[in-house]
């Protein structure tokens, strides 16, 4: 099988990927090329687009992963557009905007955008639920992974080895369901 | 002069300008096509690419105007994606984050890009500098207007009238550069 692309330039987002991927035999490389992002309240938009235009330069199979952290009582923020907001306000903005609040209920999700070299788009996803913990734990992961605990346990993704985060996360989950897709189709 | 379309669906905004637009004779008129928007840090990028796609589609000379928020103590957030993150956690989640912070410096930017019927785009910017309310005050306007005091007023841009927010606004100082440069163009 050859290779399967992957447009980022988060390592941390790559190793988690490639880790999941030998088990299922598969080789990922990461793509680096630009990653063109529209404004949007769906991950599944921004996804489907970035893979596109990725693949429009590329001409390469490849995938996309757009992940975001809804937050309940907060409307969903920061959602779709969790880096940007994780880049300029951080963890540390993100709790202090839940101060006082009881609700601290968050989900996670992920949408893996796949584009064929003939341009065809076909979309998974992964979510997971938890909370928020009322103040950043570990260092493993990244992005708000140190402030969100999923449901069933009570470490943070970033208090987990990678296994463990792969084996729960919205990621992990949309990427198994990407995979076992993938080998069963080509 | 035949008319000049601007994309947006947003009233408050289109009417500031076309009072500023009356003044100099120059009659806009609304476009309501869906307004597509990047991410990008840059104010510039997301209106210039909006201002092509839209061209794209109406073949119409017009404008797009994007402006944002950029706080000092939070490394320009809301920024270049204000609008999402108002409709997310509005004023008050950005109050909240505020607190505690003694600078409370920021300045809105406004950035107008035409395009011309043959896709040239140009791009005018505005900047009002001040800072941002201990709360929010007033109703006109729109935005984060109502905790947004600029520099040499003590009122908010929602406690003004149309024609003072103008006068001193991000938004008024770009559309009239614009509107200088068109009148003496065509």
């Amino acid at each position: 099988m050859s290779a399967l692309y992957v447009v980022t330039s988060n390592y941390s987002k790559f190793n988690e990927l490639k880790s999941i991927a030998s088990k299922y035999g598969v080789n990922i490389e990461m793509l680096d090329v630009p990653k063109f992002e529209i404004q949007h309240d769906d991950l599944e938009a921004i996804a489907s687009y970035a893979a596109l235009a990725a693949a429009l330069i590329a001409r390469k199979p490849l995938i996309v992963e757009d992940s975001g952290l809804f937050i309940e009582s907060l409307n969903g923020f920061p959602g779709a557009l969790s880096s940007y907001v994780y880049k300029k306000i951080g963890i540390a903005g993100i709790l202090k905007v839940l101060e006082g609040l009881s609700n601290r209920r968050a989900y996670f999700k992920s949408v893996i955008a796949y584009a064929s070299i003939d341009y065809n788009i076909k979309l998974f996803t992964g979510v997971v639920y938890g909370r928020i913990s009322e103040k950043a734990r570990g260092s493993n992961g990244f992005g708000f992974d140190p402030i969100f605990i999923p449901d069933g346990d009570t470490r943070t993704f970033a208090e987990m080895e990678l296994e463990d985060k792969n084996r729960l996360s919205h990621r992990g989950a949309a990427f198994r369901k990407f995979l076992e897709w993938f080998i069963n189709s080509f």
